[in-house]
């Protein structure tokens, strides 16, 4: 065999956290490594009714080929559902249906990025992101932030200090990895800066509307007098993953080149998911769904954050995130977490390791931990042989 | 506004059947363009009866994440499949499921193609490949073919004297555009060539299972000695294409590259889709339902070469294809397939012009037909305009 790869290969990488998953598919082990929503609140009754009215009432239209745009009725729905949730001002023009948000990130590389550009993100960052991005050869400059999001002041002067820079990548609901969430000046700021500068933003929002408590904040995109945001949407966390059905939002002269390549990299995303979730959205309450999701997933953020607090010892720190998925622990300086997750795989619990999150490297004293996906119980026991562990790091 | 797309964007453009498809929408149109199976051969029916199988059985795990290589079930059946209609000798690590098989496209390009690296393919050849690959800016050499396939003497000549080959791309079943089949003998020379050079060749076969008549004749992959096929398959023409369901068959070391591209990409294909395809080869006999869809293909081929055979001008030829979807016209050379279609459009009838399907253009006096989307009496309808229309160009 004598194939030779293309040198973009050379950067692609396999993800740490489908590679601790695969090794964390053992049931035994109590995970806090993937990313992945509770199963038990998924509405498997409710698509089966769905699914029978959508195969009755067009069938043979749902088992066809559709438009790469994607399906009206479903791209109307998601422009409404934007308006109101995220502030926007849509019309279905402006949504193209994409095979999970992690599709309108590797897009936006692909349109955007020439080898050697500069991709502005968080310090850290969503790996999934950096993952797709890599393929298209780009630098990425770290902007540090804080509790509040993106420190602009930092921006701003990295903006004026960098060549090449083509777009910033952010996440300003619930981050992953640390669950941070951008204040209402910051995002205000970021837009101003982004805007004097013109710098096109991809908006990753997949987390936005599981907020526990406090107030909800604008969207970026609902600042964008300038047309540079592109949102990306998802059902993953809020419905279920399994359609695969995410989207993004974006002025129609960008969105056509998402469409573009679209074209090309899989001519349109499944009929019959996005004839399902338009179904879905039709005949039951999302919003309701959401609520119940967000009473679980708050009930285990506190139990997770009250357990941590009293289990792990002293001398690292974590976020008390408002929403979302995912808790960000720092540990002291000198301790690797990679080294923690040896240790704590022989005790049957694992977490992913922060350094994977920092495209330059780095950080390896960090770690996420995901407490959305595991009953009350596991997710204490684990917690407190977590601790245990640590404790025996951080003498 | 002030975007600046990356360089890759400027090869990239609407495949013109895609925005023939969208003025074809209007039900008066006779449209012989698409490449649309029969939608009421779609099993309707039996996809209500699966679907509340597999949500009622493993509802949980139908609509969860699962792994980027695919549900490992539905890659057993695929091997399975493989190695007895396609004499390849498989196991379901050689297979990785994509969302269709034009993704496998775009991801044979993202993982050999350097910026001018030279893709070898037939003359004509599919459109969909030529648009996925033009994202990473390869130069295209056809090869030339005749009714048996690729000629390979000319083959071998071209590699010679070529620099920078990368791949060669060929569908040697029932090709798009021209309905040909390679015949026993030209795939056994190519394989001897391809081996010889040690060129990796991606085997793009959709329709291989449609064949009406004759003998069925040795993938290239139950060929491949030396590990150098990648083998594209899908569900879409012989089950339907509404769940985007494909696949990539290839040796563990290839195929590895394309499940860390297909992480970067989208993260894996619809669980649920997977599940469902699974189930219904489970719960029915695909191999029968093939039979009814190339019984009624088989007929409305016959009709439509009957047909063409009486209510075409002389002066023009056209293939008589074995199997598949298409049959290709050539025109006399100094008449433009697009002038043509221009006129049709006027009478409410289309088709795609020949020329997109040469990466390197000319060979306007050729366009593509499809058989297989329509009903009888409007195929006949459809071909007498045409032949009326092209009466009046051919004089």
């Amino acid at each position: 065999m004598a194939v030779a790869f293309a040198g973009r290969m050379n950067g692609i990488k396999a993800s740490e956290i489908r590679e601790i998953l695969k090794i964390t598919e053992q049931p035994n082990i109590i995970s806090f490594a993937g990313g992945l929503p509770a199963p038990e609140l998924f509405p498997v009754e409710e698509m089966k009714l769905v699914t029978q009215k959508v195969l009755g009432e067009a069938g043979r239209q749902a088992l066809q080929y559709t438009t790469t745009e994607g399906f009206k009725p479903l791209r109307q729905i998601i422009a409404h559902r934007m308006n109101t949730k995220f502030g926007t001002a849509l019309t279905y023009e402006k949504i193209l249906i994409t095979s999970g948000s992690q599709q309108g990130l590797d897009f936006s590389g692909r349109i955007l990025l020439n080898e050697g550009d500069v991709v502005l993100c968080e310090s850290p960052t969503y790996l999934g992101a950096i993952n797709a991005f890599m393929s298209y050869g780009p630098r990425f400059v770290e902007v540090p932030t804080d509790a509040q999001g993106m420190i602009t002041e930092e921006l701003e002067r990295i903006i004026q200090t960098t060549d090449r820079i083509k777009m910033a990548y952010v996440i300003p609901d619930f981050q992953n990895p640390t669950g941070r969430t951008w204040s209402a000046e910051r995002r205000e700021k970021f837009m101003e800066i982004i805007g004097r500068y013109e710098i096109p933003v991809i908006e990753d929002n997949p987390y936005g509307e599981l907020r526990f408590e406090g107030q909800r904040l604008k969207s970026l995109k609902s600042l964008d007098t300038k047309g540079l945001v592109i949102f990306l949407g998802t059902f993953s966390k809020t419905f279920c993953p399994g359609y695969r059905i995410g989207w993004v939002a974006a002025e129609e002269e960008i969105l056509e080149k998402y469409i573009l390549v679209k074209q090309g990299a899989d001519l349109q995303s499944s009929t019959i998911a996005q004839r399902e979730i338009a179904g879905y959205l039709e005949m039951f309450d999302l919003d309701l769904h959401i609520r119940d999701i967000n009473r679980v997933y708050k009930a285990r953020r506190d139990l997770a954050i009250s357990t941590m607090q009293k289990e792990f010892p002293g001398g690292l720190s974590f976020t008390r995130p408002q929403g979302g998925l995912f808790t960000w622990v720092e540990l002291p300086p000198h301790i690797d977490a990679r080294e923690v997750l040896v240790r704590s795989l022989e005790r049957d619990v694992a977490f992913v390791p922060g350094g994977s999150f920092y495209p330059n490297g780095g950080h390896e004293n960090t770690f996420r931990m995901n407490y959305s996906n595991m009953p009350e119980d596991r997710l204490v026991e684990g917690i407190r042989r977590l601790g245990s562990i640590l404790g025996e790091f951080i003498i």
